[in-house]
């Protein structure tokens, strides 16, 4: 398992950082997923299933945590190519800490980089990557509240899945009045409910992801 | 539904303004717990029991959230003196927001005041509020390796309580490996197991708080 130690970036800009390193990533073809959540929504669940359900795509994954490499061996026991990056405490990735992951990580013959972001519903949302795509998990064990309470996650979102619905018998959730909250903080932004344990709803995430790969992608 | 708006406390040392707030509380008998967890984990459904669980102790919470009033609202409802924080986007609670908080809130007649910090599991632990009590929750679905990828929150916490027990069957959760990671980042720290909406497991933590108040305490 490799570790890549990272520090936060000292810079004028993060946000023309990001900037360069998005417009590098898409003359190269690759898409760069920035995907947040709180701690324990299921990001490293999800990334196996997309890993299994998409085996023509050449995915590789920047795990980002204050510690432990638990993250980046379940990647690669699939194997997927995956760094475990460590924050130094931090609790965000700037651009040029993905810059470093991704150097770290190496990104030849990749259609799809996921940076799996820390557990953290603030600071993330905060921090330009240079990502093409902010995908945001919110778990029905989490509540239907949390649009409520963590409105910049929610408004810089291009996409919510709303993971765990194998567990909607256990919790008190009411889908539509997570749409709704959500919704307020960005009316247009699609909400897929999944299950990355049991694979329902999974197949409109996988759409949408293929529909933005830069290459030719055909289902195996 | 009262609302405070908080700012960052500019100071020379958040942990000297920490402990003499610390100091003036303990003076006046009041336990200040500071309520700490990542979002969702279930902290509001913790105190409402806490507060129906405990009739005789006079309970006044501060809510902390960047946005939203449910929280607040839900323990007003409870009949108990209640206000909620908003942290201007910030991640965590200082000294001197808690200290303007409590100001906010009054703490005439009051046992036990709880701050329940930003949902977060990262920025809170790095600041002292000057709480005699840091009590820490991680809930079932989160799983049981958060301790080690958040390293500071688990050597902070002078309790960790393991939230939703009722729904263990549906997650695939180790108590005997979430608790030898905890002691990994801190050997003593007792840790229970509860169930905030059934009640199990509760009567540990309800004698842990009798055993920190000030005053005599007789169960009603």
């Amino acid at each position: 398992m490799r570790v890549i130690e990272l520090k936060e970036t000292v810079t004028a800009s993060n946000d023309r950082d990001a900037e360069a390193l998005r417009q590098e990533l898409i003359l190269r073809g690759i898409l760069l997923v920035n995907l947040m959540s709180g701690p324990g929504s299921g990001k490293t669940t999800l990334l196996s299933r997309t890993i299994r359900d998409l085996p023509d795509l050449r995915i590789a994954v920047l795990e980002a945590d204050l510690d432990a490499t638990v993250d980046a061996e379940t990647i690669e026991a699939l194997g997927a190519r995956s760094i475990q990056a460590h924050t130094d405490g931090m609790c965000h990735m700037d651009a040029g800490m993905t810059r470093a992951g991704l150097e770290a990580l190496g990104t030849e013959q990749t259609d799809v980089v996921f940076l799996e972001n820390v557990g953290n519903l603030i600071c993330p949302a905060e921090y330009d990557t240079g990502a093409q795509r902010r995908v945001m998990i919110l778990s029905v064990p989490e509540g239907d509240d949390k649009p409520l309470k963590y409105p910049l996650m929610f408004t810089k979102a291009d996409i919510v899945l709303i993971n765990k619905i194998d567990a909607m018998e256990v919790f008190d959730f009411d889908v539509r009045k997570v749409e709704d909250n959500i919704h307020l903080r960005k009316a247009d932004v699609p909400v897929f409910p999944v299950s990355a344990v049991t694979g329902e709803g999974f197949d409109p995430f996988c759409e949408y992801l293929k529909g933005r790969i830069g290459r030719h992608f055909e289902r195996g």
